[in-house]
């Protein structure tokens, strides 16, 4: 259950990692919006395994076929529904993990729910679910940009103990984001943090991080008091990504160790509206966009799916070494968790935008 | 809109800080359940202003009635709705507030989205709203200790720059919690807390701080895979509280520094049950609690409304110098936001209960 | 559970029979709406027991109060939570029924599901949780009227065997079917269907009936394809008030006897928008409705509780004869649905509307 | 949007009469289910175009893939993804619909509300949307079946002005159902509807009729008081369904005539539980099932598409004679609409059996 999410644009995903294919399906986007295949497949590809030595070496074309929804090019009001085929599914690399589940992996809490386990690495606790995340996010992106001109960009922050200097916000692109396989749009620090990854990679280990989005042209007036809260929404988006451990929007944690005089972001008239001097906030007061920018941090851990033996027990309670040496995984999800990120941000705001608009 | 949170298990809250009153209704408890009023407010009682020096003196009893859905002290599996009357309202308090919105507070957003504000100083943005949730978190609370004996325990672990030292979670308890006025368990911690916050009143300003949250006796199960993930609720339930900024569960942001092999928790036997040596997962793997405890932390900003003198812009963009002598604030909320995180959590996690009860 | 309906505009509905109140949140109004008291307590009033000999003795006055979501009579965008006192409630009155479940009446399958009755005759089975559903369709209509004109009037189109003889709906108004106890618009019927139920009344017994509604200046455009669709909503709608069997829409179980060729409803001019000739669609098609009126009937069987004496079994399965002379019943109810129809189809229409609004 | 139906089991459905396919996705149902697609397509076939001489030429063989949620033949508790293409698409068929709308269709809602129209056909008002309906259904239907035994049979009861004699329900079973291609279990009636049926195909015309719905093995409980009472949820799920005008449950409409003391259900001892000796309530009491059958009737308007001149206006509101002389229509969708019915019935119960487990 909860594989929808959305309340006025709703997203729908399915798909195991090595079934017959992941998808998804979006309700609720308005008729009338220019969509194809061509909107949806760049942020895809940014999402796609193989794409560089950073990656897991499954390869997946990953392209996407629209079934419904869209007819000579346009949206007609009613549900999207997207697919790609699963192509390098090799279900029988993963047989052994019924017997031990790998530490701080889904393997153990989804027998124990489920009583029964995809024969296929992870089902839909597999990172190829947010494919169809992707997918939807893309629509959802695209709806947004038209209406009101927003515009999401997020990039890895860091890797491990690599963090990024102060970055200035304001001049990062996509395009400057996907400068280096790794993600980060500051050159040096994207040098040491792929560095870092193959190494690791080298070690059958693994790598964390930290994720930072921004969003820009948000208007005044998104979200919902309460439980509907712009920042509350990016929350539960944020952590129902696999591998998520932690939230922040503006000042976040830090912000906690300063007072209310220092803290406060005060009015100041902008361009003829009434924007704020900081942006502490993140763009959001009491759980409404201000007008500002969005800016929030997201926590990956290192994944858990590693080489290196690990000791641990089985099913039965034995201790037993695991070695994981067939399956393909990611060192380090950060580059290609990065327009997942992007994804579930479009989608909130999507949603809150089409809320918005029913009450005005 | 948004006021309701929980699918098997739904809040609903309404009322504003100086209205008629506020309350919630609990949809979907099921019958027989023991309750009355004396379940609910002790925790109100947490939650009450005017309950110590460091909080507002805004004085209000709280007292909760139950209006349906119990009979004989007993519930009826029919909605419990409960309400408290507001008392010492003083909308006079707020009326320039229309004039000069204060920094970093609701007033802008709420004005700009609904175009219209409670004369009464926040609306639904006022911490008071959470009442409303207190009340029925002590239900759901009530619902899981009975099903499965779950306990849950928070407390303030930082105060501005005050920081608790590394605590042994295993022993906090409520009792131990209430011990001090500022709710951190850690004595000496407590009383340079209770300093900064009384010098931080003193000079008319505020302080943000850390809550801690420990969920002990959680079965494996919880939790629903991909957008229903205990973590996503939980971030959605606490970046809904007013003032939070951050969440991090487990390892949160620290865990991003780590690498996989040291930050996997290796699984052990424990009393005949499959548990993990370490608990850097915070008691839920791929989105479903693993039998581990719950742990999580929450960020809450520095209140923005206070007396010292700020210079920010009104409603007409002219410059002013806002200066709030009359309401009545809290100088740190972190105190009374103890029961709220307490609630929140109870509730997402009876919810997912409920849910996950539909298929066994 | 599922006291809550809506989507946009979502109400929660709380309170037994003979608890301490009851009443509804409604959540989602737009703010600004100009709302009071005076805006609710006409259609309580056309609700409320006592009102004529025609219905139950129980007195209650069904005074609403607004706790919360409006300020200085407007509407703050807010959940606006109304309630009115139970004082009349004797529920001794009932204490017998736990023993002897009623026949047709909800007592038994309560009963089987919760495991404990309220001990106040019927709980959330009674026509009193209607209340809270009057309320809050006062606050839809209110909306909708303002919006785009709405109106909704219905009327007891028959009783028992007793039915109008086909009227001319375009002249009906609330006014004109309040001229009569019974809430028929067409006096000479409305005399027969009042000798009719005070005869029934005499005996101890009770009549069913129905109740047709109509819509006026309903936009085009107002409904979701597939699961939302207006009729589908009505429906839903209709068959969740207590002892309603049965819901047709324009030409209803009649119209299947016709051909395709007779049933269509042609297009054609009026006064400058394209409308239809004859309304066989109800003002519906495809779910969406289509400018012209929406014209519905619903059905309620007769009145389970009744005074005759029943051949009846306990709840030991022994042979029992149920004489219930003591509790207070309506020998009909359809005179007092008359508001509840109209409330329901302006929840159901104010919510589609906003969703409507959302896309556009 | 609303193209989600079920709270804890949800159907999802896409796809246009004429675009790349249209299949369903089920969210909620319980790990371990055995399914294959040998489990849906029976009822498919039964939905099948084509399938005789009664029905419209389009051909399509309708065979449904799973594409996710079910691993050697088990279900994994993930979502159920089942698609079928469109083959015999001619979208050219329809392309003078956009200039005039066809009478009593959605055509021209559809196009006032999105101002587009599926060059198709309908879109989603198209009878093809229910395919996705049927995959769906079939899943519940197992589950429920698996759970206690239920057992849904809908049958057309009458067509036109041809209505089967009173049938004696406990008899009827699919098997007899399919021994006419009508699906009525009376063959005398049966056949006379055939002629009709053909008459009308011949004259280019359309009849309508009723489908009635027998549910058995229902256990007592099953339905949420207030709006998510059984006889609610059937309500609007039959009203979404393209074509139906009417609802009514038990003794429905014709009830409305009875007194309660002719019309209450007594309880008797049935078997050693208590049952009912009639059943005019259609087996549900205050909206829980009562452990009786659950019987409904569906009232299908004759088909708006039909072959005959029909004088009506243009788009722009210019007197024509619509002459369709190219599309493929069923002169009656009854046969047809039988598993389209039990499916739909089929996700009520099913998802109100597992809200209803969810807090025993």
């Amino acid at each position: 259950m909860s594989n929808t999410f959305g309340k006025m644009l709703a997203v729908t995903t399915f798909g195991e990692s090595h079934g017959g294919g992941v998808g998804a399906i979006v309700d609720g986007c308005p008729a009338q919006l220019t969509l194809s295949e061509a909107d949806i497949q760049p942020q895809l590809d940014r999402r796609r395994p193989g794409q560089s030595e950073l990656t897991t070496a499954r390869d997946e074309a990953d392209e996407v076929r629209i079934l419904s929804g869209v007819e000579g090019g346009i949206t007609l009001g009613t549900p999207i529904a997207m697919v790609i085929d699963n192509k390098d599914a090799k279900p029988c690399d993963y047989k052994d993990l019924v017997e031990v589940p790998r530490p701080s992996h889904a393997d153990f809490t989804y027998k124990s729910k489920y009583g029964v386990l995809a024969a296929s690495g992870g089902g839909r606790a597999s990172a190829r679910e947010t494919a169809g995340r992707v997918m939807a996010g893309a629509v959802a992106e695209k709806l947004i940009a038209l209406r009101h001109g927003i515009e999401i960009v997020a990039w890895v922050s860091s890797v491990g103990e690599i963090d990024t200097a102060d970055l200035t916000e304001e001049k990062i692109s996509r395009a400057l984001v996907d400068e280096t396989a790794v993600r980060c749009p500051d050159a040096d620090t994207a040098a040491r943090m792929e560095d870092a990854i193959l190494e690791a990679k080298a070690d059958g280990d693994s790598l964390g991080g930290r994720i930072t989005c921004v969003c820009r042209n948000v208007p005044v007036g998104l979200g919902e008091p309460v439980f509907g809260k712009v920042n509350a929404l990016l929350a539960q988006a944020m952590l129902s990504i696999p591998s998520v451990k932690g939230f922040e929007i503006g000042s976040g944690f830090e912000g906690t160790r300063m007072r209310g005089s220092e803290h406060n972001d005060m009015f100041i008239m902008k361009d003829g509206r009434t924007g704020t001097a900081t942006n502490r906030s993140g763009g959001v007061q009491g759980g409404i966009s201000n007008g500002e920018q969005i800016v929030f941090k997201v926590a990956f851990k290192p994944v858990a799916t590693i080489r290196k033996s690990q000791n641990t027990v089985d099913v039965n309670g034995k201790s037993v070494v695991l070695e994981l040496d067939k399956g393909r995984h990611d060192p380090c999800v950060l580059p290609r968790a990065v327009p997942v990120v992007e994804a579930m941000t479009a989608l909130v705001l999507a949603d809150l935008d089409l809320q918005s608009s029913a009450r005005r």
